[in-house]
């Protein structure tokens, strides 16, 4: 089993670290969508990432059009703080598209309005709060796929 | 419904600032044991916890014993990559402490022996990764209590 998290023009490289250690511990391929806001060799992603970066299952794409081109006919679920479903209402299924905004600002708007049924959210229970922390938000969503998958399977 | 998140001397200040707009965000308290490794106006708390950390139901504590002695007849649980029951069979439960080690070593070992029914662990998948960075390991464990309250009481 695993997941391909998607991260479009992501800013923060800590948190692209972070990402990258949680991909490999998940067992999900991390796939990185340019421009970024960072060097990928910038030394902050490998220390959030510790000693595992060089582990990680990584694909690197030029732009959106190339990642698409690239994954035709692969399953893909949007995540923005926009959607109107529960990310608990995902139907996980094995080497699913887990996609994930940029830090400021979240998803392209246009692609947003092109998937909205496949657009989902994390819920807040706070008025102060927009968002959560990216690599936080990709946590949560890989780790309930993991166990939603493996509930069907009787093993988590 | 509310959890308590309880980190016992975290050393890094970026993820207790994650971890306090995640506490926000799930509508948590959280708690923090000293020593730590930063000071708690450090400007990379705050950075990380954007601009969310003035509303953070916090609560600071001298040393474990004093952790203890204020939340007597509590319900507790522990996370711990040394545990061997998974964070998804936690019966978790409303105002439950959910409580975290510090980022390098984990808890302390006195307390996971100590505790060894209680103590829960967030399964990984692959050889090369010992424990996920702390915010992202919080994240996983409280969003589940979350779904697994709510879904309960049919909600999420």
């Amino acid at each position: 089993m695993a997941f391909n998290i998607v991260l479009i023009e992501p800013e923060i490289p800590t948190n692209t670290g972070n990402i990258g250690r949680l991909s490999l511990a998940s067992g999900s391929n991390l796939h990185l969508v340019k421009p970024f806001g960072f060097e990928l060799n910038d030394k902050r992603v490998k220390r959030a990432g510790l000693d595992y970066w060089k582990h990680v299952s990584l694909f690197i794409y030029e732009n959106l059009d190339d990642f698409y081109s690239k994954n035709k006919g692969k399953q893909f679920v949007y995540l923005s703080s926009h959607g109107n479903q529960l990310y608990t209402a995902i139907d996980y299924t094995d080497d699913m598209f887990l996609i994930f905004g940029k830090e400021s600002v979240g998803l392209p708007k246009n692609i947003v309005s092109a998937n909205l049924n496949s657009v989902y959210t994390i819920p807040i229970f706070s008025s102060h709060i927009r968002s959560l922390n990216l690599a936080n938000a990709v946590s949560i969503v890989v780790y309930e796929g993991i166990r939603n998958l493996s509930f069907k399977n009787q093993t988590l």
